[in-house]
């Protein structure tokens, strides 16, 4: 997809020294650009009944939000501690430095329910991975997964456990 | 809109004691009533050639990019300070208890730009009037601002000094 890949900015040193951020607001805001995106990302799963997007907060929530409209689904957050009322499932998860943890509405699914999770970036996958953990403690029915940028170097989809597919737009 | 309002949860004493949340997760759950609702923001602006939908970090992401979405704009997050790369544009204001700061790409938006700002619950306006400052420092083209939950007691209308409209879908 290389009229997508123009549209993603390489930022230097951002959020720390070393580290190049691969910023999708330029693709955001380019209306086609936007559009193909999530036509692209709704593309593997037309066909398979989802019933509930999961989008992981911040920037999956504008990717997953707008492909759930897009699949005709509903659109579940899964949010940073503190942020849903309660009650709550919460998730504790180990980062490269530190841990961070996600939360989920306790009635969020329903079991049966199918479900595609959702992240603007793939980068050591344990976001994902404790995304997919939550999710199953509902006996939802996990459809697959998507991002729209994948860091291959760092090896995120090693840690997909899942037999579901992980599907990602653009590879770095 | 009763079938939409029958989807948001009173959660009483959330975030603090005495104040009643209104949390729109079941509306957004339900695949039904978040094409409803997205259908109903999207509906006075049909006709206004909407280049840019800005939405509110983080709530204002999920009904802001699937609005983006159903008027085929761009999408513009404005986001809590030190989220985006730099160089951005920010904006100091004042909320009840102390401030808060929104962030936007100083790029983001181009002069002339159609704009439409979105959230989900407009409480003082606190907020939506400084996203909406924040965005016409681009020499950018209002077109109004949207939101699902109006809190009239808390009069933030009145906060709201653009002559473009304010529209909201249900009132508190």
């Amino acid at each position: 997809m290389p009229e997508l890949a123009a549209l993603i900015r390489d930022v230097a040193d951002f959020p720390q020294p070393g580290v190049t951020f691969r910023d999708v607001t330029p693709l955001l805001a380019d209306a086609r650009g936007f559009a193909r995106c999530i036509d692209a990302l709704a593309e593997p799963w037309l066909e398979l009944d989802v019933q509930a997007v999961c989008g992981i907060e911040a920037r999956g929530f504008i990717f997953g939000a707008a492909l759930a409209q897009k699949l005709g689904a509903g659109f579940v957050p899964l949010r940073k501690p503190g942020k849903l009322p309660p009650p709550v499932l919460s998730i504790d998860y180990q980062l490269e430095y530190g841990r961070d943890q996600l939360e989920v509405r306790s009635d969020a699914l329903r079991p049966g329910e199918r479900v595609l999770l959702v992240d603007d970036v793939l980068a050591t996958g344990g976001t994902l991975a404790a995304a997919w953990a939550l999710v199953q403690r509902f006996d939802a029915v996990p459809v697959g997964a998507c991002v729209v940028v994948e860091l291959t170097a760092l090896q995120g989809r090693l840690r997909w456990q899942a037999r579901e597919p992980l599907h990602s737009l653009l590879r770095y």
